[in-house]
């Protein structure tokens, strides 16, 4: 077995950092599953109906695309760092539509990083992520604040 | 047949108007179900490991719990109104952990109305969202812009 790589840690998420992660695409099928069971409107559900709709065709829900998002990053980067989890987002924009098979590429960028104040065992990240099509388009963007445990214990600020 | 109801339209959603859903829960199944699909970290799939985390026991993905508002309001408004989509979402707070089984109700406020003035068959509104578990506590809450059709289009103000 290889060594295992130490987890990233607060420290390690400095502004101006960023990862890429694999580009993935939604199947025509992962679309209308996904809207059958979250976000069943007509657009993400069908095709004809896409088709007659101001999308010309089907889109992929929006929560399906932050959802693929929190996958990429998930799997790319928080299950390999000592995240806490997230207090939540900020200008989620869908920017385009979402066609099935489209190659989609998550750029995620470190904005900003907060040692806690109360808590010198963690800190708090903003991240801010980049969606693109295969035709270069921004698809999706948002702000993400993510809480990081610290490599060590902070000397205490008091 | 009954007779159909008109489409809610930008009109109709004028500010200061609410409207509640039913309350729903996830049950531990659809919990890991959604996280093994979408958001694969420790405290979303496994007792076990959640437990040992600072969650103290399973808890659903944050976009599972955004997901399931957006069906909630697909199913409640969104289908019987001239909806045409959402540019995005501002501010989604993860405030309390979702357990399984716990009953969710969420209200939604509209906080606000514009007309397009480029479009004028058109207008966008902002809704806020406050979803409560069943101990009366705020889970989560978002904001959402989604554009409407007007019920007949407008006197051009050119």
């Amino acid at each position: 077995m290889a060594a295992t790589e130490p987890l990233l840690t607060f420290e390690d998420l400095t502004p101006g950092r960023s990862f890429s992660f694999p580009p993935r695409a939604l199947s025509r099928k992962e679309i209308v599953d996904f809207a059958t069971q979250w976000d069943p409107q007509p657009f993400h559900l069908d095709e004809a109906a896409a088709r007659a709709s101001h999308f010309g065709g089907l889109v992929a829900s929006g929560w399906q695309t932050g959802s693929l998002c929190m996958r990429m990053i998930a799997e790319g980067l928080l299950n390999k760092s000592t995240s806490m989890g997230s207090p939540g987002i900020d200008e989620m924009r869908w920017i385009k539509p979402v066609r099935p098979d489209d190659p989609l590429t998550l750029t995620v960028t470190v904005l900003e990083a907060r040692p806690s104040r109360s808590k010198p065992d963690r800190g708090t990240v903003r991240l801010g992520y980049l969606l693109v099509n295969g035709a270069g388009e921004t698809v999706m963007t948002l702000g993400c604040w993510v809480m990081f445990k610290r490599r060590a214990p902070a000397v205490s600020e008091i």
